[in-house]
């Protein structure tokens, strides 16, 4: 008999002063659901503190009382996500693995002994009941009990660690969907991050960015908060007086909206703001907002004091999907796109979908364009998955969009961790864009949304893999009719024909990307669903190619 | 019987193939050295071919002429630096190592097996009359020669690399002072660099910045020199010119002079620069001035392209000691020095020590502030050293120069391997600087030399290890009394009274320097030459300790 899947809740277990309460707490309410202290419960329903009631009856008739408790509680509670912190001695007893597990989940906060004694003085031991009797009692009840708490889901490692710590810590380890926050990790060693994704809005995502702050080490000093003027003030104020009410220091200075934002100009008033209010080494730069603040912030924080740390909070689809993980941050010069900036990466990203709720139906249009970027890139299944919920993915719903967040960010995740500095396998993340980037410069970088140049970037270097002899004449047509219509259900353009009059400086400007490497420009072109190959072109090809691309049928 | 001091020569020895002859013109030319090919002398001096001498004698008489040949050079030019390229088997005969011994130092330029095969394709080895016997003629000889070729002084493996890169790899395996240019290598695995010292001036910076150019891999296509307009325009354009000669396509664009430079305009102005000329990954940026040029080339060269290839080619005492090696490379943000840039090495440093020679005497004190900081953070015979040269280090002596930048980057290079990111040992280097930093911001910048400024903030932490408890009263006013002895003598100011009048604005300056952590600054203090403490003060402390310092005797 294979054992059912665990019930909703989260239940914390561990020796006493491993932290079950404070961690899950905390847990509880970054993520807006309910907690129960079990001991406080038992405590409530008998109306006698818990070590009187221990001494009073003995252990026996104890446990008796708080299975019942439990099986109470779960009986009235039992089918809503819940975050309960056990008793030190609940889960070790018989039967209590596999009661709890139709609970839920169950966790053991693992502390060593040399943690429990550093963690619970002389006094505090004296207090709890089961270790007032000798000082080697600590140590017999944890032999006794570990093999117990080794049959708990997941185990978790807390010597050293703040409950802070810990809470971030049992976030990014719980399996996906257990609790609505989700959780990517950027496996870049002492550079590793979380993307927390949640459906939810304003709120969560102060929360949300409230724990990762604290779990930071060395702590922060002060939050400055770089906000897209663009964000409506609600979603702004809401985000920015949730970190106030959580006490932090903050700083916010609004810019743009818009891809000007990222000039060198801007960025000057970014770095002369830092330095007027003496940002310190320990303080956090917030980029709020979408990829251009999220750029821009990245950028200024790589530089300021030669790099203070960046919390990536991003705003719209577009940056929650691909802009704001990575550590990939740039400003635009002379026109160019990304032409100047840094690789620093975030100490974590925010993605709260329940803040898209405002975002345009054009720029929810540009974020499915990178969508369809990474749908690509991963093959039939993401691609067709994007197919069956283009016109979904429109609406706002903030758990499909949460799903999708996920699902690109963990293919973004790999692609970094292999490839940090786009020196390889990262540039196939370029797909569509090398052709995009000239198309912005087109369309003066205004006047079309990213995502939508990316899509128009990605059909024509479909059919650039059958003009260089990498696909055949079929398979690029249905490959391209498949993603046009893709493109148009997901309010994307279609037709790239308008970019193409001037194929030479169409050309010019995809020469001058800083993917060109001396006299080749590096396609990126895909041949079927997870099948993209990267493809050197000499420059002086590429008019040609354009203009073959120009004479193709691009009417739907 | 120890053996003597090898002579002035370099003498190369390996097999055919292994690229003696290329290698040692190739290095020869960028030292201005003379250089011979042993062959070639004897061809000359025989009026015939080597291979029908060869076939037309056999080996025993030949190697009798060889010897004979080698000795009359070394009796008519065995007493200056030569590079000479023996034939493949000079150095194997017997008795070889020991007469080559007195001319010079013998480099066993080693290739295995595989690598001359690949080398030499049979055309070649039919016309090498050693070779031409046999396809195992090559292993055999190999095999023969190889215990011979052990005795060499030096072995350079040279399997895989360019002749360009064997002559960079030789420089920097020389012991000091074989040759006249002296190499420190900052031991930064993947990112190691060569610091190459040389005592001449403009045309050798330009070659030698050739072979590091040469040696690179990938090759750069193009050089863009962001150079000072204050260099004297002899000296610039004969930098210039020497690239030019040797073949680079090169763009320059003057900047400055002076620290104004360092601005977030004038940064804007090179992206801008190198964006419109299409700058590409694999150009690289050369920082031809002082420490204002190559702070800002430097921090240009890590965010265009999110970071292109700088080579470093200071012109001014200050930058050569100090500013062009350990990759921190900044601009100067609302009046504050330094507080926003970037860490990135440079590919390379090039020292010509002979460009000092049209310094004004300012700039030379002012680099003498920095080398006081490298002999006080060295110890007493650092400094022992520098009390007796300070004179002549004030004329313009390039091998006085040469040796000192040497001693000064040989200490940067231990220090920022063990600590690169500035989060610890390094912070030493910073002696004089958070005093010095607040100083140059009360002097605007613009009024006092940085090197002048550190000195002045040497002295006032050493006298404010006395005051901080940190050393007795007579140990800090000996060790100030010389230390201001010597400033006098190097041309550096030694009252810092001036700056001491308002204590308010100067601990406000020194609490916004990026090294101060929270509330919190950490003072760099001088206990004794070679004893120096970091120690943190309270910033509301720092006031107390102004007026202090502004009390203490300053007068001569």
């Amino acid at each position: 008999m294979t054992p059912s899947a665990p019930g909703p809740w989260l239940l914390l277990t561990g020796m006493m002063g491993a932290g079950k309460s404070t961690t899950g707490r905390i847990l509880a309410r970054v993520l807006g659901l309910p907690f129960i202290d079990l001991d406080d419960a038992i405590t409530q329903r008998m109306g006698e503190p818990l070590h009187q009631l221990l001494a009073r009856q003995g252990e026996p008739a104890f446990r008796m009382i708080e299975t019942e408790t439990l099986l109470e509680l779960i009986a009235s509670r039992g089918q809503k996500p819940l975050i309960v912190a056990l008793g030190g001695g609940t889960y070790v007893q018989p039967g209590a693995p596999e009661r709890l597990r139709h609970a839920g989940l169950t966790v053991y906060l693992n502390a060593s002994q040399d943690e429990l004694e550093r963690r619970l003085d002389a006094h505090q031991r004296a207090a709890r009941p089961l270790l007032a009797s000798s000082p080697a009692a600590l140590q017999e009840l944890l032999q006794a009990r570990q093999p117990r708490y080794a049959l708990a889901d997941l185990h978790l490692p807390v010597d050293g660690r703040t409950p802070h710590q810990v809470a971030a810590d049992l976030l990014d380890a719980l399996p996906r969907n257990h609790l609505p926050c989700q959780s990517v990790t950027v496996p870049l060693q002492e550079r590793a991050y979380p993307v927390w994704i949640s459906p939810d809005g304003a709120e969560r995502a102060a929360d949300l960015a409230d724990l990762r702050l604290r779990a930071l080490q060395p702590a922060p000093t002060r939050l400055f908060v770089l906000r897209d003027a663009g964000l409506p003030e609600a979603h702004a104020q809401s985000v920015l007086g949730g970190l106030r009410r959580a006490g932090w220091h903050l700083l916010d200075l609004p810019v743009g909206p818009g891809e000007g934002a990222k000039s060198p100009e801007v960025l000057a008033e970014v770095w002369a703001w830092l330095i007027q209010h003496h940002v310190r080494r320990d303080d956090v730069l917030i980029a709020l907002g979408g990829g251009v603040v999220g750029d821009l912030a990245g950028f200024a924080a790589a530089t300021a004091l030669r790099g203070i740390r960046c919390l990536q909070l991003p705003t719209t689809l577009l940056a929650m999907v691909d802009a704001s993980v990575g550590g990939k941050t740039a400003i635009n010069v002379g026109g160019a796109k990304n032409l100047v900036g840094a690789f620093h990466q975030p100490i974590g990203v925010v993605c709260a979908a329940g803040l898209l709720n405002t975002l345009p139906p054009r720029e929810l249009a540009s974020g499915l364009g990178e969508v369809l970027k990474y749908a690509l890139l991963q093959g039939e299944d993401a691609l067709a998955d994007l197919e069956r919920r283009a016109e979904a993915l429109q609406r706002h719903d903030p758990h499909a969009h949460a799903d999708l967040i996920h699902a690109c960010c963990a293919l973004k995740a790999r692609v970094v961790a292999a490839d940090e500095h786009d020196r390889g396998l990262r540039a196939l993340l370029n797909l569509g864009h090398t052709f995009g980037h000239a198309i912005e410069a087109l369309a003066h970088l205004q006047d079309l949304a990213h995502g939508a140049a990316v899509a128009l970037g990605i059909l024509l270097a479909t059919r650039a893999a059958h003009l260089l002899h990498l696909a055949s004449s079929d398979e690029a047509e249905a490959l391209t009719r498949r993603l046009r219509d893709l493109c148009a259900r997901c309010g994307l353009p279609t037709d790239p024909s308008a970019f193409l009059r001037d194929p030479e400086r169409f050309a010019a400007l995809m020469a001058g990307d800083k993917k060109a490497q001396g006299h080749h420009v590096t396609l990126i072109l895909p041949l079927a669903p997870g099948r993209i190959v990267t493809h050197p072109v000499a420059t002086e090809q590429l008019q040609t190619l354009l203009c073959d691309l120009a004479r193709a049928d691009w009417r739907a």
